[in-house]
């Protein structure tokens, strides 16, 4: 039997960690050059698969692969594609396995979130049905912690950790201020179908009366007199008020907090606007001086302070999609699995893609206080864990150094893709 | 003669290491209990002084004002209140005197700005006039490095370490989502007069080509044509582009970029709105998919970068101020000298308060690029050295451990104060 190359791609929205993941499943093939022959990533996530885009990974340096656990956002670009349906689109999915076929690839490692678990299903069915087999392993990513079968998913704690952190030095400047200035601080942070993120803020508290003080969850219908109300009485009894607020948060009607306020000078509706929105809100009902920030990417390439166990978690996934390739499996998710112990422990796991696609995983309403605003003890210690641990980048001249790779595609055997 | 006590104040904005100074000022006074008695420190700046609300420093344990190094915010309280102009006002500066009267104090270690500044020179004339010798010295913090006769202003260093760390992960993050997805991100910065914060992102390229790709400055006046024009340009050029705007920035009338757009529902004007205004300004006349940021405090507050550089020299302003107290000086600033030599080195100066107050230093013209976009080869050595080294605040549970002060009021000696 010829040896089979391997195809690795990232999707969606980038992590801190997601290079972690590739340095894990790279490491792992160049450890089974018996059995794997070479390993190409996708320029652009799997537009690279599909324009024939092929970078050779052998032709990185094994310090540059190493490296890549602490570098941030996607070493061999990702993209924002959604594959169609498969009825619909037989020739986009005929295209990956002509692309594959070519280049003698039967291993493919997909590593993102929901949409990639959907795509990497896919191509092991059409793999079938075209009697070309494929491997298709899926390696989890995603900030939103959505993925189901998984306790966390990779990158998560990482964003976790930086939310929780920016939340406590954030509140400890204000504590500083509120005397005679601002009283309000308001952090927006990405969720925009579940809380997670902003539920991570909560670890900021270490007794009862720390910040944040609220948070503002995509979960709960946001009722402004409520709100109004809450941030009064905190401002009262403490001083300052530090808001937590989820970009996904809405009214009970579904219409988005930041979509309903802001237009700019073009009539363009405002989007990302939540913190300003409550903000407006706040100053209009209280007359409190606040101030607001947004992290926006800055949450997610955090990497100069991401969680450790998020980085070795990441890498494990990367590395385990391998090694369950070579165990013969396929249309699979690779998973985090939480131990049983009082002490926090974690194994890897798999899930049967047929069951993982198109389920969200939602956060439970019990991790959420009666209130709405807070979160409980039982999502602390869901949390936790997650943010444990530092795993500081190099630096060289003050920066972190975050090498550049080579990324040097390989000669295209195919005509030009005309989709897409 | 009786030993005097001393009285120290936290004023204005805080930053990540201004509670190093505090540090360094306690410190040196408890190795010199044979001089200074008490070390009394202002419950929220100036304002503990008016109001008589003094915090015994002493009750303190040496452990938690070593922890005071890694700690930012202001641990006694800030206070965004300025003396008034010592003719209009000759009766505040009379109770500060009173108070310090009451309480033996002989010592102010004024930790601030440009305003701070002003108002310890005033202390010092004041006491001068009212035949109660006080030794009032300043030592500098303001993270807007806008403080005249000094290097550079403790605080500063670390959020331009914050600010360049920050472009460079989140610069990472969109190069990867580019090729399908945003093509645009743009980081708001503090600096409302000056651009040494949004200068410093300019850290973050390596080498030519690398982003940010734009700096926008207060100092040079805006035109929407050639910011889009230069936008446009990089995008077909690299793919992307990443913009760093200094909040301050604004047209050739003085216009802020930021208020001249956003009102929201309640016909509030929007400030802090240099990114989203950008970015409809891009979207607008080039439709490229955005995303920004907006540090706010985060930036002054994030402790967990900190540069080492900077938190060694506002230990040592603080440390220093003592010693030049002892040393029988009065209103005169301390100061960070740089070394001549071609290795970066510094050492403390002072300089006379006479001079200091009122002066704003601005970012010479030689630092910003012809185009007015970017950072100059002089810039970057000027400010490569500040953000050198890391100082890791120790971690506890996966978070910065940032321990709370006693803060026990001293008894109060005389009237309550009817003023402000």
């Amino acid at each position: 039997m010829i040896k089979k190359n391997a195809f690795y791609a990232q999707s969606g929205g980038v992590t801190a960690v997601i290079n972690a993941s590739a340095s894990g499943v790279i490491e792992a093939c160049r450890e089974h050059k018996d059995k794997i022959g070479k390993l190409y990533a996708g320029q652009n996530g799997i537009l690279g698969a599909l324009h024939e885009n092929l970078i050779d990974t052998g032709k990185e340096t094994s310090a540059a692969i190493s490296a890549l656990k602490h570098t941030p956002g996607g070493a061999f670009g990702s993209c924002r594609y959604k594959m169609r349906n498969l009825e619909d689109s037989t020739a986009e999915y005929e295209r990956l396995i002509e692309v594959f076929k070519a280049h003698n690839i039967g291993y493919f490692f997909y590593n993102g979130g929901g949409d990639s678990a959907d795509t990497c299903l896919k191509v092991s069915q059409i793999s079938a049905r075209m009697g070309y087999p494929i491997q298709a392993i899926h390696i989890p990513k995603t900030i939103d912690n959505d993925l189901p079968f998984t306790d966390c998913s990779p990158g998560f704690g990482s964003v976790a950790k930086y939310v929780a952190i920016s939340t406590k030095e954030a509140s400890l400047d204000i504590a500083s201020m509120a005397a005679s200035s601002t009283k309000i601080f308001i952090l927006e942070v990405m969720g925009r179908h579940a809380g997670w993120i902003a539920a991570s803020a909560g670890l900021a508290a270490e007794e009862a009366g720390d910040a944040p003080h609220i948070i503002v969850f995509p979960e709960i219908p946001f009722v402004r007199e409520e709100f109004i109300a809450k941030v009064e009485k905190v401002v009262k009894k403490n001083g300052y008020c530090v808001v937590v607020a989820s970009e996904g948060a809405s009214y009970a009607d579904g219409a988005l907090i930041s979509g309903s306020l802001n237009k700019d000078a073009f009539g363009h509706q405002q989007l990302g606007g939540v913190a300003p929105t409550l903000a407006s809100m706040v100053k209009h009902a209280l007359g409190y001086k606040y101030h607001y920030a947004l992290a926006d990417y800055l949450q997610r390439a955090a990497r100069h302070i991401a969680s450790k166990t998020d980085v070795e978690q990441a890498y494990a996934v990367g590395r385990a999609a391998v090694e369950k390739a070579l165990q013969g499996k396929s249309a699979v998710m690779v998973t985090i699995e939480r131990g049983k112990g009082e002490k926090y422990s974690w194994h890897i796991g798999e899930a049967s893609l047929e069951k993982v696609a198109n389920v969200e995983k939602k956060m439970p309403r019990s991790f959420i206080t009666k209130d709405g605003f807070g979160i409980t003890q039982k999502a602390r210690e869901y949390f936790q864990p997650l943010i444990m641990g530092e795993d500081y980048p190099p630096y060289k001249q003050g920066m972190p150094y975050y090498p550049k790779l080579k990324k040097l595609l390989v000669d295209k055997k195919l005509r030009r893709w005309s989709g897409s």
